[in-house]
């Protein structure tokens, strides 16, 4: 009996062509996220499970957590998202750590849920946090980041909205109307204002609060608070245009204190909260250190990559393997030099030893994908010349190594 | 109460100075392996429990597998090693891909052991290997591969040696001996030639062959089989010249089919052995595919760091942070389009934009780590000079835009 070959449900193998589709979206998230002074973390998959059922919400403990015991007893759980373990690194590094503090991360993190369109089990989530700033020009950067990672990728204002809101005064207007249960689910309720008809809407918020009317009438407000106004002033003053006010933008983690924020695609096709963050200073405090005020988001690698392909905004991305190296004749030994000069200046070169005919060699080349083939033969090595041959066009040229070096090497 | 601040036991946090070393290796690593035209892939953390239980060795299986039921009563384990991860995504497209096939990733894997010097419970390893090759030259190439790696970090073949053995000549002579057990435990013992003291590995040798005096005789040969001279050979072609044939040579896992090689540090503060790797004709064929020969080997990345600060090959790595804006005055708004040259142009830039005293901010930009402040004021932005301090070195200059643009480009 054999094994099966699929990957886990909800996760992904990444061959080649989809790898490559990651690395080009991480490099140009890190390029982003460094270029505003973010430096990169990094920490272990598992964590304790104590802090998730700490603020994370109930919804992903109980139901969305890969969570066990180790061969030792602990009760661990692989990470589901990112926001405890940065906060557990910084607070135990609380004092050393110069503040504005700024991190970010591309971690895996996994989900136990139903697969579905934008939602893996498994997936890589950039993470951008700012600790040390408590007033608005922190929350303005932190948007201000996640709409340059927009721009850099070439999508335009027009393909995705920024909404805000402050939790704080949402908090208020829930409580003013009479929370029934707890404010946190009431709050999360809120948060489906824009999932639900306007009907169901209604009327299950009667089961959250006492005056559903009142809360209702607030939540259709298109208005700004004075807060959500001067961040919109902050983000006009750099460049971030696209903004509105949304009264009942919750987010879903208990954690968050102050501003929260959602960036949605504004495409018919996908039409959806593609990621957010926010304004969360109590959670540093968790682990015993002083709180710090903290702000930050996260954005996950499948929806970014549906943004993309939707907006046809994914370059041609060539493989990483420049051109195959055929050998002809018996040079194995003879064309190491020539190979070891390719490739130490920067040539990405697969080398077919083998003695199988030219013409299979060839096809083969073909297949693999690769784009070039240089042909080195007894000949080619005493000339100090070689031919590469395009193999998508067939064309073929007459080169010496360091035309082919310069031909290949990579710009920054 | 309040939560914990420590990572996970055997696992890592990465701070920031941290991650540097983690990124710089990893980079150099990808460069190495393309240049020989390797392509990533990459695949979930989480696989069937039975891909392991399958070949891999009944120690790592029953003791040092992270493994667990998940919510919908599948048994999953968190990768321990790659080898049979890649088996099944080559296997499940055995067809469509080209061969030869040359694929590389860097997982993160995890056992469940006792942490100590070079071995953690959480680690990353790179893992190269060659698909389609059936002869000498596959094994060569892969070995090439190692030691291209260890020679791009700045090592010298003093620093360590290669060691290569044939498992099928180790297998024929163990089974000659009369096996008592079986012959994947004798060989594991084998295995253990230099570990254990010459007394003590004679005595314990008679408990799993029958002729253990016969057995001894041959591992203490210092010769070559036909097959690790002609390995040698193409190595030397090559230019790798440190190689050495060890008899008792095996590798822990039950897959290797034939060529099995390690690479020792021969550092005296290390002296062990850092990675390895070997042929695995079978595995792909576990998984209901036509099985296809394979060479690979796998490269943690704590033996690696290990390796290089022992042999002080880590250069002094640069915060990604090139330096810290400091704005005077009124300036938010104004400073913002600088701000964006700056960044677009590749220089990263943290912005200090809170209303503390102009000294506090200086001594906050020093105590983050950053190299250089930039001062942006009214005075600056209508001039189009700034003045950029070292803060290091207490010197200053004043600096247009495109100067600074140079001064931070980052070459290739």
């Amino acid at each position: 009996m054999s094994l099966p070959t699929q990957p886990y449900k909800g996760a992904r193998d990444f061959y080649p062509e989809d790898k490559r589709i990651q690395k080009y979206m991480f490099a140009k998230l890190r390029q982003v996220v460094e270029s505003f002074g973010y430096q990169e973390y990094d920490a272990p998959l598992l964590e304790p499970f104590d802090i998730y059922a700490a603020k994370s919400g109930d919804e992903l403990v109980n139901e969305q957590l890969y969570s066990f015991e180790d061969k030792g007893g602990r009760k661990v759980a692989i990470r589901p998202e990112m926001t405890p373990t940065v906060s557990r690194m910084v607070a135990a590094r609380r004092q050393e750590l110069a503040y504005p503090l700024r991190l970010y991360s591309i971690p895996n993190l996994w989900r136990y849920e139903r697969p579905q369109h934008g939602r893996l089990r498994e997936h890589w989530q950039l993470n951008v946090d700012l600790f040390g700033i408590e007033g608005l020009e922190g929350d303005a950067e932190i948007i201000q980041v996640a709409d340059s990672i927009l721009k850099a990728f070439g999508a335009t204002p027009q393909m995705y909205e920024i909404r805000i809101n402050s939790r704080n005064l949402l908090e208020k207007r829930v409580k003013a109307a009479g929370v029934k249960t707890s404010v946190g689910e009431a709050i999360r309720f809120v948060d489906k204002f824009e999932k639900l008809s306007k009907d169901e809407f209604r009327f299950k918020l009667g089961e959250v609060v006492e005056k559903p009317d009142e809360l209702y009438g607030f939540l259709t407000e298109d208005g700004d608070s004075e807060e959500t106004k001067n961040l919109k002033i902050l983000l006009e003053k750099s460049g971030v245009t696209n903004v509105r006010s949304v009264y009942s933008l919750a987010r879903g983690f208990d954690y968050y204190s102050d501003i929260v924020f959602e960036v949605f695609d504004t495409s018919p096709a996908n039409n959806r909260s593609m990621f957010g963050g926010g304004r969360y200073d109590g959670l540093v405090g968790l682990f015993g250190a002083e709180p710090v005020p903290t702000v930050g988001f996260g954005m996950g690698d499948v929806t970014l990559q549906n943004f993309l392909v939707t907006h046809r905004l994914l370059p041609d991305l060539p493989a990483e393997t420049d051109l195959v190296a055929i050998l002809i004749g018996d040079v194995y030994a003879g064309a190491q030099a020539a190979l070891a000069n390719l490739r130490e200046n920067g040539v990405n070169v697969a080398v077919d030893a083998s003695d199988r005919k030219l013409d299979s060699k060839i096809k083969h080349a073909v297949k693999s994908g690769t784009r070039y083939a240089l042909f080195i033969g007894e000949t080619e090595l005493s000339a100090g010349r070689f031919k590469l041959r395009d193999l998508t066009k067939g064309q073929e040229d007459e080169l010496s190594a360091k035309e082919i070096i310069n031909k290949f090497t990579k710009h920054p």
